[in-house]
């Protein structure tokens, strides 16, 4: 009989067995195969069904909150208040995808009439973004819920008309298994096909999953290493198919003399917070300051190690992410010649750590110094001008996030930064902190490789645009055309020869 | 001194020194790096200025129409009436482009103001996309105009407000230097920064610009096999690029007993046009027709081989799709079990190939039957029922399209021939033929793997969407942000706070 799988508690570092036995071959079949048959319902499902469906989801994720975040606060040491919140995030999500999928924008239903043009008589040509097919989904260990089994990539798929596979992560799989639980009980009440979300467990099933002929798109957040892998297999597969993978973030934040000048006690402490936030284990936590040389980013320095120092250990997710900060650390003094600014520490246990301040001039700065470090770490980065930022921006690996703390008056200077800042990143924030990621219709959470290896976004509506493909109807007879391409009114906004056309009433 | 590059006759095979010398590694340096200086000119342009800049490059190209058709005569066997039509299209895109980016739906402007949301305060994120930098644009050797430097690439790049640099096809090189030489001097008249458009010669320079850092896409329209060694150079890279590539397609195409009933002599004259228009080398064509076993079926493949031995030998484009187009008609018939129904073939000279028409019993296809045979040839495949046909569809690999041709009142066969189509094609074609890519906002000219390997286009106004990149802007200070996400009314439809707005006065 095969062993089943353990979960460690990160506050311990006990090991507990969870009963959960890894998916064999056979097991990964069984749930691509009905996900395959699950498609074959929803592929031609209205949206307004579907609509209906995710709000199902989303009560349904509510019904479990309890057990979900009891099981994810013993499996990942973070908060109860934090896994709440992610949980609330989730079910709000689903829902605000609902409504997309209802006003139907998503679809990009595209009506270009038969008609004589410049070259001559042309067809009628219709075109909207049709589902893709079943979705693998690959849970990242530091969102237990918004990203992972109930989180982004499994919502936005659904979103567009998909069945999902989800590879549930390897650090909280009782948490995974509730989460399945949670949202196929809800699947079936409303009366969603089997095989709609399927689950599969440990790391070889993931790679038959990312293998398998019925699997046509994969979503994943984690490593660039593990992202990688997944990649190689799906090179070696009969058809690649598209693989949307976030991937590591470094998070450049650069702040202005003129930012110091007005606020330097409102930016330390809203600095060493977005650092220090859920362990520093966000993708877009702020790994790289850059701070002025000079007294006046002295204070800052300093406020910040005050924080630092007066802060106790916060717990890592596993014992993976506990050695490598301890790494990664290291290497970031040794290599990349940064200064550690935190004397001492103590009170360490089980896979917790202290925050950690660097520091480096820029004139010494190099790729060594830009490794992503996973954890409560922030490398300050002492400037002396436009020109020293410039260059750090060069180094680090493009990001998810770019943030821009300046005073108002410095409207050159911020042209400027933005200008070097939106080569390397996806979002820019201004004044703020990037940790927090807005679920709504404008975020954009993806960016220039290695952040992602697509143009896509992971996080808000547009997010369902991964997991669709566009589909032409020419010359075809009404019967035969979805709901959405067929003359007359529609309930939803269309570009019909050429105008954008809203829905009546709207 | 480096040699120059040949082109060869296609009617007599002879070659000719075309005085183009291929380009070297510092030649190829320097186009790249005045497109990255260019790109930091255009991707500041106005939506007005660039849509300008398009119906220039569409001025420019009418302006050399003539010296552009007599290069393209002498180097593709195609007739001048089809070169002069594929001109033609090529500057109604440029100008359907143009109206485009003046309306500026395609950058998809989505604004969220700063509000409390269920989840708590939420800050104020734009997204829009930009351009995505200097794209390198594979010519293809079938359509000199419309897939190669003055082609759907070239346009769908520059109306997303990047830089080209085009690889010229091998097989046309005096047309693309006519080509670019129209192009850079319609640019330059328009005030367009140098740089903005450039070419390179020969093979390996070709690999040298998908390898060079500053490029950030590539589109590619050709063979698989070219698209694997290119892929291969992107995967080696530093930081991986999107690679665009139309690879490859099939075509097959459904005639039910009803469409025979109503029109066999109109679909056989229909069939044996698109099968050997262009001498067959069209990645749209119908390669594969299957036709009803029984009598009926028998007329109609009678028909279309009397047309055939009817025909005239057709020039094909160079000698190794010449030799290649007898390679796969051997293997179709040796490997594939094909029967061919043409006797004899007299008057081929040069690279010149009469009509070929095969066949076969659908329980006798097999993958081996399925290969594309560029060039003017169709596998006519027998079946008995829609399980045969289904079966078939499975076995062939997917393509641009598929065509359906039926009766009215055969609507459950229709809607069970659609349902198998969908899965296969990018576009299907009811009661018609595929060849013939309208340009319009709906068309879709893409598939599933190995037609291509993206969920995007390469022909139509969504084409553009390939070479742009979304990025948001969080709590920006107006003066940071593009014009198109400032608060206040604006020209062009955006998404705001959730709700699709048209430009006043639309």
């Amino acid at each position: 009989m095969t062993a089943s799988m353990f979960t460690t508690d990160p506050h311990t570092g006990d090991r507990r067995d969870t009963g959960i036995i890894p998916t064999d071959a056979a097991g990964v079949i069984a749930a691509t195969t009905t996900a395959a048959a699950a498609f074959a319902v929803t592929r031609a499902s209205s949206r307004t069904w579907r609509a209906g469906l995710l709000r199902a989801l989303a009560d349904g994720l509510e019904r479990h909150r309890a057990a979900l975040i009891e099981a994810a606060v013993a499996e990942t040491g973070l908060t109860a208040a934090r896994l709440d919140g992610e949980v609330s995030r989730s079910a709000f999500q689903f829902r605000l995808f609902a409504d997309a999928v209802q006003e139907g924008g998503y679809i990009e239903a595209i009506i270009d009439h038969a008609g004589t043009t410049e070259l001559g008589p042309a067809p009628d040509v219709r075109r909207m973004l049709v589902p893709i097919g079943p979705v693998a989904v690959f849970g990242a260990s530091n969102f237990p819920f918004a990203f992972s089994v109930v989180g982004g990539d499994t919502a936005s798929a659904l979103a567009g008309g998909n069945p999902v596979v989800v590879k549930a992560h390897s650090s909280h799989l009782v948490t995974s298994q509730r989460s399945f639980v949670a949202l196929a009980e809800a699947a079936e009440r409303y009366g969603a096909p089997t095989g709609l979300i399927g689950i599969v467990y440990g790391q070889q099933a993931g790679a038959l999953l990312v293998a398998d002929p019925r699997i046509t798109a994969v979503g994943f957040t984690g490593s660039l290493a593990t992202g990688q892998i997944l990649q190689e297999i799906i090179a070696a597969r009969e058809a690649p198919i598209p693989f949307f993978g976030e991937l590591s973030s470094v998070n450049p934040l650069v702040i202005t003399t003129g930012a110091l000048r007005e606020r330097t006690a409102t930016i330390a402490a809203g600095l060493f917070a977005s650092v220090t936030g859920s362990a520093g284990q966000l993708c877009t936590k702020p790994g790289i300051a850059l701070v002025p040389a000079g007294a006046a980013g002295d204070v800052l320095v300093a406020a910040v190690v005050a924080l630092a120092e007066a802060s106790t250990p916060q717990t890592l997710l596993n014992e993976r992410i506990h050695e490598a900060f301890g790494d990664i650390r290291s290497r970031l003094v040794h290599d990349g010649r940064a200064r550690p600014l935190i004397a001492s520490r103590s009170g360490e246990n089980g896979f917790s750590r202290s925050a950690e301040v660097l520091e480096i001039d820029a004139a010494a700065f190099s790729s060594a110094a830009a490794e992503e470090a996973f954890g409560p770490l922030v490398l300050i980065v002492r400037y002396e001008s436009v020109s020293d930022v410039r260059a750090v921006l060069t180094a680090i690996p493009h990001s998810l996030t770019a943030t821009i703390h300046s005073a108002p008056a410095e409207d050159v200077q911020r042209r400027d930064l933005t200008d070097a800042a939106r080569d390397v990143a996806g979002r820019i924030v201004y004044d703020g902190f990037p940790t927090g990621v807005r679920v709504s219709w404008a975020m954009h959470h993806g960016g220039p490789w290695p952040a992602t290896n697509t143009q896509h976004t992971s996080v808000g509506v547009t997010a369902i645009r991964r997991f669709l493909r566009p589909l032409a109807w020419q010359d075809a007879p009404t019967d035969v055309l979805p709901e959405e391409l067929r003359d007359g009114p529609a309930a939803l906004p269309r570009r019909v020869d050429g105008m954008l056309v809203l829905p009546p009433g709207s």
